[in-house]
């Protein structure tokens, strides 16, 4: 899925209960900030972060809402009178506005806690006010979940939470500043140190928390009627327990309180990463010396690199997972020239046969089902009013994920059931060269970005997002800090990452493919100490799409270890699962486009790399 | 050149002075700060930037000097009993060493004026002393130069001073954060905004200065006694001026008080540049809501961006400059079989062909001539003691510029007289592999950072400095903030860059391929507003090192088609200037790859590029 707007829960829906406008939900961020909420303070925002998606401000005299273009339209008709509705979206715009409307020296109030430090909100211009206006006048604001946390199972596992707070307890003694404690604010990460899991967000199994973690105590800061008898015991919580390994629980509420304290204690430092810390607790940590600041928390870091165990069961949640989606792709093959199918049938399709897979818990995002013209919108998922119908002439694209209790994939595949376009083919085969040429690509360890997009690049062509995402086991479907962007952290072998080029062509179709693979080693003739990519997602790509005359030898090599790879994984399965007539459709679709004659030609380099990286790939299954 | 240490003048060699060693001397980063400086306060410094040359301490009780591998040996030499040498010189080995040394409470002191608020010095560790300890026992400190200062003859500018100073008056008054002046503290910021040059740099035509620019004042902070009367004029700095074009001299040393009465005064608020703004200044900038900061100054993005003169003078000085490295190419091809020659006398040789160009002011920075195992020094250049014979069966690296009134050069070719090893061979080719697909990329404005490296990586090869660095006219050879580090700025049409990949194989041989480029429109099948690189470098590589088996169709289309520019540019103007040898050795050595045969081969894509680009770089020529 293409990163954009996260999920959160109806509780933090703030800014549409105040304007009306439900559109553009969330926050561009990829790791939910805590709570994860519309940036909606019911005063103003604004922050450095280049792009909004909705932005609302109420002063004295006027209330006003800043979205993009793609919004325009359902926020007019969702705002009642009260509101004005602002097209141009940019932060200087918005900086502007509030140049003009603000007297000088006045502040604009905000709430601490629904932004991080990094989004570096300018403290002169605005007034931190921890206890939110909105939420004050919000009658019948949804409660928190009743539903108990739950502890992932040991098989699914790598190191216990015990484990983890060694790990990173060895860290800050690493660390030369010497920090006495460190503060987790995103909700995947005190998840991921206790492997424990919640249902507070739509589609993604967090829960409300924060941690405050020492070299000799550990305080969750969660909703403690959720925690029950046995996961107390879990935590070393019940009992009066010693050691450095006894989880306190002061309550949810309680973290500013608590942070405060402890910091007004002498010799603490407290380590945050910038990037999720919400301000409300970035403030109480004074003076300067108490505070050590990286961009990421120490456990995201960790986080990013997935162990022996979570490698290889995100590996097999991704085999089930492929298994859903050709049964997809065999069904809509059969049924769309039956012109009865719709986005939404297709949705609920691929949704079920996930539901049938071993430890499904649901989809990881809203399935993203486009034909047509709604392709070319990125962010597009069919409701009732949208809703096309299937055609043979239209191309499709199908951007879906599922939650397994062994980890979360994320897929997208652009399909053409009848005759493409010469440009339809062009195009999808340069989004495909893209796919490609940063899967074939070996890199030394360290090495941030590729370059996805030069094959669209060199006809004119491009495509506005990110060109992929971390993804988590069981965790969000857009774990930072992993990714192509500059502000990702660089490669490391054991990352998991989607890569998902595209093109839309706006009012007529859209293009992405979107596989997740995960970083290995690399053989190579003269080096050590090489990294490359290794495809989980096991789905071939729609060969009428492809013009084989444009992709070099080198590429032709790698679609066909990919798709031998295909082969060799996913038949057994389907036979297992007697999806016969999916296994026949498999074969079909995975034949290898490489003629002898065209293998042998011309003088490109042949590179020893494809060997080398299917090797791996069997090696690691 | 690879940028590494850029060149201070000698009352600046501070360490050297302290500490004996001369090696590594200078800062790392690319443009000087003010004043260019040795990083030794004879106290203390580190700083977050990670890679530090190196580093000088001074405790009560202990000198000690870290360095890194390649000037241990050299530092021993040179450095007496009362110097410790620590091998290990990251940063966290440093903070370290420090914790340990300095009692916890007490500060390390440092002169605000050799650091860049960019390189983000920790206020609590660090204590700011403006009067340098150094300077005050240094007996016999050399003077600043007494050479005036010298105006750019306007057919080398596009723009007075004037209009650039109403340039970056406009950008103030765009800034919704309503900046009131603008400070310049890098040297070439107020060269370039005043189209002055000095001396005080070797190989640099920079000066001391610094700039208080404001909407209807400027202030220029040199030493007064280095201004002419006609300068004086060209300033309207003489007779009594009125309006906004009057530039005032309150003298260099005066600059620092002279912003402090200049922020004490009520609605001020000054725009600086982080990465080259120094800490003595910055430190008078209070409080917070007087600051305004980017990166870089308003006056560094403007200069970055070369005009429809300086792009067009710049290219012609690199026609000029071929002239003289091909004479040297021809002229080593014919001498150094004979045995006589050595990496100095090559170096002299060049330098004097240099000479010999309309308009030169020398080196843009000291030759690297280097054979053998000295070619895998990336920064090495010969001395009496190192020098080495150039030998038919060694490769050989010649890395050198050129200041010439109208622009800067920089140019590496890697040579080989005899029968180069296969490895060799394909070494060389895959660093130009790399030279040519940066070259040949076709980008959206706003792009950053290039593939340069991967057809290296893809056999395990790589090399250890950045690929490139912008150049400007009659300026730094390295000059900020273009380049293709991720702390670089997009490229924009009309900004010039080296391109330079390389690899080196320790104790035998080294190579880089240096070419400088200007960023260009591309046509595109389908899009608009596409750049590309067209190169301005006119020399040609050495055939007998290029495997063109290794070569892509594209890559040897781009050859020929380079080939051809540089014939149809450089064969009249070797004749103009009776070089007929040099001009067969042209013709021999840009002889097409491409037979007809190969160009026709096999199913890779036929890129429209290569007629474009070329139409292109004539256009432009």
């Amino acid at each position: 899925a293409v990163p954009q707007s996260e999920y959160i829960a109806p509780r933090d829906a703030r800014r549409a209960w105040m304007t009306g406008f439900t559109g553009s939900a969330g926050t561009s961020l990829g790791t939910p900030v805590q709570p994860p909420a519309e940036r909606s303070t019911g005063r103003v925002f604004s922050h450095s972060l280049g792009s909004i998606t909705c932005t609302a401000v109420v002063t004295q005299t006027r209330a006003v809402l800043w979205t993009d273009s793609r919004y325009w339209v359902q926020a007019e008709r969702q705002m009642d009178c009260n509101w004005e509705l602002e097209r141009d979206s940019s932060v200087m715009s918005i900086a502007q506005w509030l140049i003009q409307e603000v007297p000088p020296g006045q502040q604009i109030g905000f709430d601490p806690f629904l932004f991080s430090i990094g989004e570096r909100i300018p403290t002169l211009i605005y007034a931190s006010i921890a206890d939110n206006l909105v939420d004050k006048l919000w009658e019948g604001r949804p409660e928190i979940p009743p539903d108990n946390l739950t502890r992932l199972q040991d098989t699914f596992v790598g190191r216990s939470w015990q484990q983890k707070v060694d790990e990173i307890r060895e860290r800050m003694m690493e660390n030369p500043y010497e920090p006495t404690a460190v503060l987790l604010s995103a909700l995947d990460e005190t998840a991921w140190l206790f492997n424990l899991r919640g249902n507070d967000i739509p589609y993604n199994p967090f829960f409300y928390s924060y941690t405050l973690l020492t070299l000799d105590n550990i305080w969750l800061f969660v909703h403690n009627r959720r925690v029950p008898e046995e996961l107390r015991e879990y935590l070393n919580a019940s009992s009066p327990c010693q050691g450095p390994h006894c989880v306190q629980l002061p309550g949810y509420e309680s973290v500013r309180q608590h942070l405060q304290s402890y910091v007004a204690q002498p010799d603490v430092r407290v380590w945050i990463g910038t990037e999720y810390t919400t301000q409300a607790l970035f403030e109480i940590i004074a003076p300067e010396e108490k505070l050590l600041t990286s961009d990421y928390s120490p456990v995201l870091i960790a986080k990013a690199v997935k162990d022996e165990t979570e490698r290889h069961v995100l590996r097999r949640a991704h085999v089930r997972d492929a298994v859903a989606v050709i049964q997809l792709l065999y069904w809509l093959e059969k049924n769309v020239p039956g012109g009865q199918e719709t986005e939404l049938t297709a949705a609920r399709f691929v949704e079920n046969c996930r539901s049938n897979q071993a430890l499904n818990k649901g989809s990881s995002f809203e399935t993203i089902s486009a034909s047509g013209p709604n392709a070319a919108l990125a962010h597009y998922s069919p409701t009732d009013e949208t809703c096309r119908k299937l055609r043979v002439e239209e191309m499709y694209l199908i951007d879906s994920g599922g939650q397994y209790l062994d980890g979360t994939t994320d897929i997208t595949r652009t399909l053409h059931w009848g005759t493409p376009t010469d440009f339809q083919k062009e195009a999808y085969t340069r989004v495909l060269m893209g796919n490609i040429e940063i899967s074939r690509t070996v890199f030394p360890a360290g090495t941030r970005g590729m370059l996805g997009r030069r094959a669209l690049w060199e006809v004119g062509l491009n495509y506005g997002h990110g060109t992929g995402h971390g993804v988590g086991n069981y965790f969000g479907v857009h774990e930072w800090p992993v990714g192509f962007q500059s502000n990702n952290i660089p490669f490391q072998e054991g990352m998991f990452t989607s890569i998902e080029p595209g093109y839309y062509k706006e009012n007529d179709f859209g293009i992405r493919i979107e596989d997740v693979a995960v970083v290995v080693p690399a053989k190579t003739k003269h080096g050590h100490g090489y990294l490359t990519f290794d495809t989980v997602s096991l789905v071939p790509y729609d060969r009428k799409l492809i013009d084989t005359s444009l992709l070099s030898p080198e590429q032709l090599r790698w679609l066909d270890s990919y798709y031998l790879k295909i082969r060799t994984t996913l038949g057994p399965v389907l036979k297992e699962q007697n999806l016969s007539e999916e296994f026949d459709w498999l074969m079909t679709n995975t034949e290898p486009f490489l003629s002898a004659a065209a293998d042998a030609s011309c003088g490109v380099a042949r590179s020893t790399l494809f060997r080398d990286s299917l090797y791996e790939s069997f090696l690691l299954m």
